[in-house]
């Protein structure tokens, strides 16, 4: 669809975005060029969502164009860079202008909120797909990896987790929730906020950091197998909401994943920190859940301590 | 598919491609770091290739994996970028070894001659699609657009135009073609050469470039646009394969995409510089096929010199 290509692009997608300095040549040629600036590092990532796989078909084109955004956004707040611009690949079935319409409505909305220039990218003809790539940038030296958490670090998670899952449950019909945390919930799910304004604690702070994307479980252990340790988190810490905690539905928390909030370590010696943060920033709350060990994975319930599995075991959770 | 995903990186994409002193961190965590050089511009693309769409699903999967770096690397060379790292989107059906072996083997292979590092990316269930998210470098102010042909300059392409449409159409059943000529447009449609070798000569010489991957008639009326002027072109010096020259089969060369050759334009003062790259370049030789002016496209065919369209009306085409 060469000359659709075209017009899709014209129509729908040039000036999407703040236009930014460091951005010299966007949408419309064979490549974008940019520049970084000096004593600066570039930080990239690339996510694709798929429909009836990330997506139900039918969700909102806008708030499909604001989670595929998102997403990415999240990768780049995990590692404390700075969002500066991003492509994008959008794999069409059709050429259905009012779903162009809302979704490249949604997406300006997201990226002119969030300062982000479009700067290229492809659409083709295919089964409904959407590619973002996006690039931070971060002071030399100062990105945030999994892979530095050391024996001894505090482990905190920011938000609250387990409302995302909760919130797919309740559409699927799986569970009844009261009025108003249905509208915390599916917010969770299709709304999920980057925590960018993270982004200079954890350049500051953090030895290691992940966004919540699969679960708690699985993402904390993907920092412990990077920095090869281990950790005990206690279940009671862990930051839900009264529901998850009244019904002990703590599987939403553990195991289900886009809450896209930050779970990040840091040496005890800032607990001051984290107490100040929290004072200035009740919205992006950081909470104390465990600690890191030498190895293994202990999660403590009430009174009992159940393991969870190794170091390199990530494998036998959940 | 979150540990299917990991299970897939793991097992075949890691320590792709040559690593570079440029990337800080790669395939991993949540976003590769990489530096830019100082003095340098980053240049970016991306494009997605849908199995059934830009290739027949039962493409021989290292040539789906060429080709997905091959067109990518060709928007680089149209911009006089070096290359330097790639991500990659991969979503497949499901997860089959034989063709994610294959797969990765062609990558591998192909990251490893051009020297490009696979640096991050993702992997998904749904229909087959490959995205290539590449970046180069240019010192900075050296990048080719297509936005500075001038009235006088003169129009070139590299190699022969027309083999991949022709290897198509050969392979659709629609043409017989001599054997040396079925070898030769094959490999132009499954291993189009990326034309690196010329950046060098756009970074010192070319007003204006692009890569030819929608057919010379599109691809040099985006140039026209952009540089809001027009040409005139002669059909007899389009430089073709014998069988083309012949058949009088233009419509190869001119409509026919896929080629990735370049087509750019110059000043006509570096006549002789052309002359000196052709006797350096046979393999890549560069031919001059007509030249810029104020207004309107004219291809001349032997005595006769059609109108095709204006600067602004390259939709009139074809």
């Amino acid at each position: 669809m060469a000359h659709d290509e075209f017009a899709i692009i014209e129509e729908y997608f040039t000036g999407i975005g703040d236009s930014a300095d460091d951005v010299l040549l966007a949408v419309g040629d064979d490549a974008a060029v940019v520049e970084v600036a000096p004593e600066h590092q570039l930080v990239v990532s690339m996510d694709t969502l798929v429909g009836g796989v990330h997506f139900p078909i039918d969700t909102n084109p806008a708030d499909i164009a604001y989670k595929s955004l998102a997403v990415n956004l999240s990768d780049l707040a995990a590692m404390a860079a700075s969002p500066a611009w991003f492509l994008l690949s959008l794999t069409l079935p059709r050429n259905d202008p009012q779903w162009l319409r809302e979704f490249a409505g949604g997406l300006r909305q997201t990226a002119d909120d969030f300062k982000l220039p479009l700067i290229g990218g492809d659409t083709c003809r295919g089964e409904l797909s959407i590619t973002v790539q996006i690039a931070g940038v971060v002071p030399t030296g100062q990105y945030v990896t999994r892979q530095h958490a050391k024996p001894g670090d505090l482990i905190l998670v920011s938000g609250e987790l387990g409302n995302a899952g909760l919130g797919l449950a309740f559409k699927q019909g799986l569970v009844d929730l009261p009025q108003d945390l249905q509208t915390r919930c599916l917010k969770a799910l299709d709304r999920p906020q980057p925590r960018l304004e993270l982004i200079p604690f954890l350049r500051e702070f953090a030895s290691a950091a992940i966004d919540i994307s699969d679960g708690l479980q699985g993402d904390l252990a993907h920092v412990l197998k990077a920095s090869q340790c281990g950790a005990r988190i206690s279940r009671d810490s862990i930051p839900v909401n009264p529901w998850i905690a009244q019904q002990q539905a703590y599987q939403y928390a553990l195991g289900a994943g886009d809450d896209y909030e930050i779970c990040c370590c840091l040496p005890a010696r800032y607990q001051r920190e984290i107490e100040n943060w929290n004072l200035e920033h009740p919205a992006c709350r950081l909470t104390v859940i465990g600690e890191i060990i030498e190895s293994g994975i202990f999660l403590r319930e009430g009174e009992s301590l159940i393991e969870l599995g190794d170091a390199q075991g990530y494998q036998h959770f959940g």
